[in-house]
């Protein structure tokens, strides 16, 4: 099985799952007991915060607050931040952020501002930058697009936001960048989520990367974990297992990211074209590219191919319950509904190689031909 | 290591954990994916469902809404429910239950309503059907108290609440009791919290049982998972291992029931008293008690036993970083600051040997006598 949706969920690193296990089988105490064993665990987690920090933020300037997923990390910020006037996001967003942002419109807390995007995905700067006013509390803009790859600059836009309004409270979701993108967070971003299953991590593991000056109220409440800004129990295993995954991803993130630029490459130019066009655009994260088998339906072809052996994606795997058929973000790239029927996302991890693209090009353009020929 | 501190949390159930070890490892995809090897997972969830619900309630009845803890359980009932009029609750509630109360007083949301405790920790039932009335949105109790291991007929309660006010949501805060005390959830309780932590699952993992018929707004919104009332991808492994490890604690636990109390009844007869007093009630849940080394302190007799190879806890390790020296639950129970510092709290798991009780006794009383002769 040749496994490329990736960006819905990555396989566990085994060497992480093997160092953290102890976390889960002996060490399993409760960190906020006062006994040795218990307390011990204190520091453990904050070795892991270190790990987690250091990797993408100054730890001077950055603090870390685990939360139970990436969806939480969204929701925390958009919820505790936008609270008054107007809040700006754009038409690209994961759900997370997109629904919270409907939410709060909803309840009659926020005016919603949505920015619309560029063909390839990537917010348009400008619109974005005249949606904010003095009036505008909080902007939250996706680094790496999930469904389409494409890259925000979004510290360069923390900065010409901040530049127009400077009591904005700015936040981008890093779900897809983190681990993935080199980066490192600009001051002028206040809050940022991160998502341990997207790179090696374990499903219900996430955090909230924020600025240390930067007050915020939970959402969770309760026994003040977290220096009271996320109750509950703190998921030790999972949080160690993160830290020893993204220590192994950060390793050898930047040879990972120019080897599947080669990979995106062989594999877009590797696409029979009378088929499939490419969505993302060539500066998109070589860990996500959507591609659409236009006048096709990409759910049969998904089938088709995972026969074959091959996973793939279509659009985002987090929203595939929502009613709509068609992914809200492909359209607002502007591409047309049969465009949008079509869409697949193959999404790669660095342990993808070379013979499993080569094979899932092979599998894409067989299929994609079969169902074309069926349908003419 | 004598490990008496249950009530934090448990060591995870190695069964359960390899008979989940295939969600961790090969079945790591995402639940939300159209291809057959995600989509079956759903199925796999639906298992662990009704195994989770079965064992405590109606399937025709009830459904269940996985989370990431019991906090966010607690919180998901009170914040989706209690908003409007007043809302009742008891002063022996566990912090995620309580600070929610706080929270949603301090937003003007509600009038907060606390009943007061009988000196075993259970409600005052009388005062607190007088704090119920028309303007009543929303009750919950604890079921079992996570200090002193008193029992609160929730049953009973929800029904005399609904009679008083049939369109209050009534919630209780299942997490002591869930796996641990012989109960099947009525009709008339409308949310029920339970984590998994606390009978041999892992951190990271809850759920809150619903009834069917009841509307809940999510607390989560993202990408529509648990059916819109919980978005982010499901901890596959963690719920698996949830519902593996409630198996195993469902198939023994009237046995567990019965044994633990001839446990609880060697460890308080067998206890000095002249250093220590016995807080619990008779009628509590034989996996928590809670004793005062009154005039002594109860966080340096922690230590000292520690050292000896016994742990114990202090009231809630939940709330182990909150600023207050004494036990809010311990003094709402009517005791004094004396017997408030004093407090240790040993809690059983159904592995407890009588062997490890007997030996917890001696280890107690020897440091117990000690710390009191420093003292004089």
């Amino acid at each position: 099985m040749i496994y490329l949706d990736n960006a819905a969920t990555t396989k566990p690193n085994e060497n992480a799952i093997r160092r953290a296990e102890e976390y889960l089988r002996e060490k399993f105490y409760n960190p906020s007991a006062m006994y040795t064993e218990g307390y011990a665990l204190q520091g453990e987690l904050k070795k892991a915060r270190s790990i987690l920090l250091s990797s993408i933020a100054s730890e001077t300037d950055f603090e870390i607050i685990f939360t139970s997923c990436g969806t939480e990390s969204d929701n925390h910020a958009v919820f505790s931040m936008a609270k008054r006037g107007n809040a700006v996001t754009t038409s690209g967003e994961h759900s997370a952020v997109y629904a919270c942002f409907v939410e709060l419109k909803n309840r009659g807390v926020i005016e919603a501002r949505y920015a619309p995007l560029n063909k390839d995905g990537s917010v348009n700067e400008e619109k974005l930058l005249e949606l904010v006013d003095a009036k505008t509390s909080f902007v939250s803009v996706i680094h790496v697009n999930n469904e389409t790859g494409a890259i925000n600059d979004v510290n360069r836009l923390a900065r010409l936001v901040k530049a127009k309004n400077p009591r904005v409270i700015f936040h981008s979701d890093g779900v897809q960048a983190f681990g993935k993108i080199p980066f490192k967070l600009a001051k002028e971003v206040d809050l940022y989520s991160i998502s341990a299953h997207k790179i090696g991590g374990l499903k219900g593991v996430g955090a909230l990367i924020k600025r240390k000056t930067l007050t915020i109220s939970p959402l969770l409440y309760g026994g003040g974990q977290e220096s009271g800004r996320r109750s509950g129990t703190e998921n030790v295993f999972g949080i160690m297992q993160f830290a020893f995954s993204a220590q192994e991803k950060f390793a050898s993130f930047k040879e990972d990211f120019t080897r599947l630029k080669e990979y995106r490459r062989l594999l877009t130019d590797g696409l029979d074209k009378s088929v499939y066009t490419v969505l993302s655009g060539e500066n998109a994260s070589p860990y996500v590219t959507s591609i659409s088998a236009v006048g096709l339906r990409g759910e049969i072809l998904l089938h088709m191919v995972n026969d074959k052996g091959l996973i793939v994606g279509t659009g985002s795997a987090c929203s595939s319950n929502a009613k709509n058929r068609y992914s809200r973000v492909i359209l607002a790239c502007g591409f047309d509904e049969k465009t949008a029927d079509g869409v697949l996302r193959v999404s790669f991890c660095e342990k993808t190689t070379e013979d499993e693209v080569r094979a899932a090009v092979d599998i894409l353009n067989e299929l994609g031909r079969e169902l074309k020929a069926r349908m003419e």
